[in-house]
C-alpha cells in the first residue's frame, strides 16, 4: 500500500531536488529611499546588500507618489478588497486603473488580475479555448504563465523558434485557412532579454487574418511613448489585438492585466476562473500601481536613467569579452552555461562583494544555458555598473570562465 | 475565414451571455474605520451603502494594527515585492508570516502565495501530479481553485456527494489499495456556509491511508482556538495532513498559503509553477496579515461578534421562516432558487435600503439554486441584524416568495 504522503517525503530526498533546493530563498527587505541597497539576512546575521536582479526595474516601488498613494488608499478603503470582482471586491482604484491602463495603450477596455501570472493564465484559457477549433501559434520562449494558460484552453498549439518569423509563416501558411488562430508572443523575453520583430510578426497576422497577445510584462513603463511597451515605440500598438501587462515590474508594485476590444475583455471577465474565483487586489495596491503608471506616462527620467546603465553594461561587458545573450535591453544575462559555475559565481559576487545576482538554473532555463540574469536599473548609477562589470571580469577570470572572441 | 476576434465579437451578443454579464460590478470604496459602510459609485451618483456579502468577515481590513503594519511595511520596504520568490522578491515578512501560519496550524512548514486560487491551483497540482498513479477524492461542492488545480495535475478523481461519508468510503473501499490517494475537502463550504463532517473524514482517511488536504479559507481567524480553523476547533488538526487558507478573508488583506510536513510544502515550493513563476506578495501586505494574524491568535472580540450576529441571523429567518441553506456558520446562503427573483431582490434592498448582499448566480452556483448569500460580519450590530431580516421579510413578502414550511 502506498501512501501519498511518503511519495513526497522519498521525492525530495533524491539527490536532483536536493541540488535544485540547494538554492534558497535570500531572504532581503530591500530599503525604500536607498533602492538598490537591501538588508539580508542570512544564517542569524544581516547584511547590506546591493540587489542586480529585481524586476522593479525603474524603482517605482520606492517612489514617493506610489507609496503615498498607496498609504492613502490604506486609510481610506483599509488593507484588503473584501471579496472578489463579481462580489463586494470592486473597488473605485481597480475601475480607474482599469480606465488608465486601457488609455495608456489606446485600447478599448483593460482587466485587472491579481498577478501577471493569472492574467495570462485565465485570459490565454479563455481566448484559445472558447472558439472549440481555435489555432495557436507560441514562441518557444514564452513565459511559463503562458504556457500553462494555453495548456488550460486546451487548444491546438504550435511553437514556433524563438523570434523566427520564417518558421511561423511556414506554420501558418500550413494551416487550415478556416481556423481561428491566435498568434502568442512577448515584446521582450523575460530571460533572454531580446526583441520579438514585432512588425513582422503583424504582418503575418494580417496576412493570416491572425489576432494577436503581445505579454509586455518587461517592457511597460520601460519602453515606448508614455512607457506604453516595445509595440507602442515601434508605432504598432494597434496592430495587436490583446497587451498583457504586469504592474510588478515597471510599475513597481503587484498585478496583471490585459487591455484590448471591449469583445474580448468582456468574455475574459465573464469566463477567466482565476479572474472571478479570487479576492481582488487590495485597492492600496491598485491606487499605488495607479500613482506609478501615471508618473511614468510623463517622467522619462526614470527611462533614461534606465537605458543609460543598460548602454554602459553592455560596453564594458563587451570590452571585458564577457558573453551575454542580448543587447536589446535592460535584461543583460551573462551566460555561464554551467550550474555549478553559475552558483559558484554568485556566491562569491554575494559574498565578497556584497552584489546579489541571482543564479537562474532549472526550471527557468534548460541545462547548459545557465545564467546571471543582471537587471541593472534605474537606481544603480552608471559608475556601479562599470564597477560591477569590472569584478565580474575579475571573478570571470579567477574561475577561469570561458571569454567570447574578440 | 474565420476571425478568433470575430468569434468574441459574436460570443458577447449572444443572449446568455448579454444575461450573464447584466451583473456589473458594483464600484465600491468601504471606508476603513466605518466598516460596513461603503460608498457606492453607480449611474454619475455616489451612495453610502451597507455591505453584507463581504468576506472580511472580521473587519481585519480595516484593524489599526492591520494598517499601521501595512504602512510601517510601506515605509521599510516600498510598495512591491521587486520579484519572485526565487528571485530577489524573498521578504523577510513572507519569512515571518510563513512561520506564524505553521506555528498556528501546528504544521512543520508553510508556504505563501498570491491568492488562494493560485495556493489551490499550484499545490493541488504537484500533490495530485507527481505521483503519477495518484487517486483523487473530492466533494462535488469544493471551490472553482481546487477543480482548476486538481484538473491541472492530470490525476483521475472521483467527485463524492457533498459531504457524503457513506459514498466517499464507498469510492475509497473500490480503489485499489496500493495506488496513493489524496481526500481534498473544505471545511466550511463557500456558497452553502455548512461544515464538512471533519472526523469521519479523518477516519476514512486513516483507515484507506490517504493524505488529507482542507481548504480552510472560510474558516481561519474565525473559528478554532486562536482562529486556527475548523478542524484545530474540533481537536482534529493533526490528523489532517496539509491545511489549506487565505489572507483574504477573516485576515482582511490578500495572499493564500499551505501548512503541512515539510517533505510536502518543499515539493510544493519547488514545483509548483504559480509559486515560481510570479512576483511575491508585497512585503506590506504580508506585513498587515501577519499583524492580523498575530492579532487574531489572541483576541476573541471579533470572532464573538462574529457568532453572535450569525446566531441572531439564522434565529431571526427561521423565525420569519426564510428559507437559507445552513445555520452551521456566518455564511447564511437564503435560498431563493430563481434568477430573476434573486436579482429583483438584490436590486430592491440596495435601492431602497442601501443594503448591498450581491445575487449568486452561474457560475457560482447551479441554475434553480440561485441564492442571496448573507455574510454578517464582526462589524454588523445584532440590531443591524435583526433590522436586515425584518427588510428581507418584507420583500419576500412583497415579491411573493415561499416561506419554509413551519
Ligand atoms: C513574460 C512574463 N509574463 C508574465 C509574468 C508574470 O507576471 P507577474 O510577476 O505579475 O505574475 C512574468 C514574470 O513573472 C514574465 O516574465
Ligand atoms: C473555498 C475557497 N477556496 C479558495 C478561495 C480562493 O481564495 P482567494 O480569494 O484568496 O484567492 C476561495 C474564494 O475566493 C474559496 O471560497
Amino acid at each position: 500500500m502506498t501512501e501519498l504522503l511518503d511519495v513526497f517525503a522519498r521525492r525530495v530526498r533524491e539527490p536532483d531536488f536536493v541540488a535544485a533546493s540547494a538554492q534558497k530563498f535570500l531572504e532581503l527587505g530591500r530599503r525604500a529611499g536607498r533602492f538598490p541597497v537591501a538588508t539580508a539576512w542570512r544564517d542569524g546575521t544581516t547584511a547590506e546588500i546591493d540587489v542586480w536582479c529585481s524586476n522593479d526595474y525603474l524603482g517605482m516601488g520606492q517612489h514617493p507618489a506610489v507609496l503615498a498613494a498607496t498609504k492613502q488608499a490604506v486609510d481610506e478603503f483599509g488593507a484588503g478588497a473584501g471579496g472578489s470582482r463579481y462580489i463586494a471586491g470592486t473597488n473605485r482604484y481597480h475601475m480607474l486603473l482599469e480606465r488608465e491602463l486601457a488609455e495608456l495603450h489606446g485600447k478599448e477596455s483593460a482587466l485587472l488580475f491579481s498577478s501577471g501570472y493569472m492574467a495570462n493564465d485565465g485570459s490565454l484559457t479563455v481566448l484559445a479555448g472558447q472558439a472549440a477549433d481555435c489555432l495557436v501559434f507560441s514562441d518557444e520562449l514564452n513565459h511559463a504563465s503562458i504556457i500553462d494558460g494555453l495548456r488550460h484552453s486546451g487548444a491546438q498549439k504550435h511553437v514556433f523558434r524563438h523570434n523566427d518569423t520564417g518558421h511561423l509563416e511556414q506554420l501558418l501558411a500550413n494551416a487550415d485557412p478556416d481556423r481561428p488562430k491566435l498568434i502568442v508572443i512577448e515584446s521582450v523575453y523575460s530571460m533572454t532579454g531580446d526583441i520579438a520583430p514585432l512588425a513582422e510578426i503583424a504582418r503575418l497576422a494580417e496576412r493570416y487574418r491572425a489576432m494577436t497577445f503581445l505579454d509586455e510584462v518587461h517592457a511597460v513603463g520601460m519602453y515606448g511613448p508614455q512607457g506604453a511597451g516595445i509595440a507602442a515605440r515601434d508605432g504598432l500598438a494597434d496592430r495587436f489585438t490583446v497587451v498583457m501587462g504586469t504592474l510588478a515590474k515597471g510599475f513597481g508594485t503587484t498585478g496583471g492585466y490585459i487591455a484590448g476590444p471591449t469583445a474580448v475583455v468582456e468574455a475574459v471577465s465573464a469566463f477567466a476562473r482565476p479572474f472571478i474565483f479570487t479576492t481582488a487586489l487590495p485597492p492600496a495596491v491598485a491606487a499605488g500601481a495607479l500613482a506609478a503608471v501615471r508618473h511614468l506616462r510623463t517622467s522619462e527620467v526614470e527611462r533614461d536613467r534606465l537605458k543609460e546603465n543598460a548602454r554602459v553594461l553592455h560596453q564594458q561587458l563587451r570590452a571585458a569579452g564577457i558573453p551575454f545573450l542580448s543587447d536589446h535591453t535592460h535584461i543583460v544575462s551573462v551566460l555561464v552555461g554551467s550550474d555549478s559555475a553559475c552558483r559558484e559565481l554568485a556566491a562569491l559576487l554575494l559574498d565578497r562583494h556584497g552584489i546579489y545576482i541571482q543564479a537562474i538554473a532549472g526550471p527557468s532555463i534548460p541545462a547548459g544555458h545557465e545564467i546571471l540574469r543582471i537587471a541593472p536599473d534605474a537606481t544603480h548609477t552608471p559608475d556601479e555598473v562599470r564597477s560591477l562589470a569590472a569584478i565580474l571580469d575579475g571573478l570571470w577570470k579567477e574561475l577561469g570562465l570561458p571569454f567570447s572572441p574578440r
